[in-house]
């Protein structure tokens, strides 16, 4: 064996040492609540890697979109013919084309109903609040309905709030925070949004 | 109308006018280089979400998975049964487990012919290449390879690369860079991964 053929089998004894030893402190058993907050690409698209994958082990998977309601979706397109899956939609689309708060309080309220009823369905194993921060950033939801929702819900149940500027009281409720930072973005650099890809 | 309904109406009426703004500048249409990198959760999981967005469309998509290959994987057993959908795994599984530099090259090398073969084809749309910055930084692979394949790759082709510690020549060539931040993670508290939601 080579120094480097040594030294390599030195380094990933101690990763899977390091790994094997953070397997077996995890212990506890519950749903989680996560969110994907940060000005960077990927949080919805992580939402829906996960509603795929719960889907793929045949569990119940809720989605409500707040905001991106009307906009093409392919994840949506290629996922929704199965059983298991529940889309709920906010009708009014993007709220800045509305501008209008109170019709889009109205639209937010009527689909964070059918959140409500996720939320209190043991029979769902992972519910997705796509951009729910902006409608607590825009005052549309009130933050105590939110967290009161979540805190009530079954044990077994995992949430993915997604969104920019996640408000403090669901931060400090999260198992686990994920911040997607921007780096770059092609669309600054003069790129159009591809189908299949950006939407 | 109320100051607090004016204020809302010009603060939307701005942040439209923004995106428009954007949306007009960005006229250049070709496949980009999307790297999703950073130590927090969400980087592989925002790749398949891309990759169910695409075959939403009904496009062709090549999936070459470089380390989780032996894990269970419930995106890739909810969509295997698309025909548009091409998976390539390597055969060794997490490198840490076999602890064998001169099999697990061999290993990457095989896969990765794979990949070269994804990204040599005009049909298919979307190519993720996940957790591909390990096999660059154990020295599996050479980053010389990677980036004329890259370069070379059809010009409407999409490329996702993920994983921690990406190649800076690969973030040079990225058309978009998202830093997965951990913020949080359950399973530093204990919480044990969960099926469906972590694999």
């Amino acid at each position: 064996m080579t120094d480097r053929d040594t030294r390599h089998k030195n380094a990933m004894q101690k990763l899977k040492q390091h790994v094997d030893d953070k397997v077996a402190a995890a212990t506890e058993e519950r749903g989680l609540l996560m969110v994907f907050t940060g000005n960077g690409k990927g949080k919805t698209t992580a939402a829906w890697g996960t509603v795929t994958r719960a889907l793929g082990y045949g569990y119940r998977v809720g989605v409500v979109q707040f905001i991106k309601g009307l906009w093409e979706c392919g994840e949506r397109e290629r996922l929704v013919e199965d059983l298991n899956l529940d889309v709920a939609i906010m009708a009014t689309g993007f709220t800045w084309d509305t501008q209008n708060r109170e019709s889009d309080t109205a639209a937010c309220l009527e689909v964070w109903r059918e959140a409500e009823r996720m939320l209190a369905d043991p029979e769902v194993y992972l519910v997705v609040l796509d951009e729910l921060t902006y409608m607590l950033k825009f005052g549309y939801l009130d933050i105590a309905t939110v967290t009161a929702a979540l805190e009530n819900r079954p044990s077994d149940q995992t949430v993915i709030i997604t969104g920019r500027n996640a408000h403090r009281d669901l931060l400090a409720m999260a198992d686990t925070i994920t911040e997607m930072q921007e780096v770059r973005h092609a669309f600054n650099n003069g790129l159009k949004a591809r189908r299949g890809i950006d939407f």
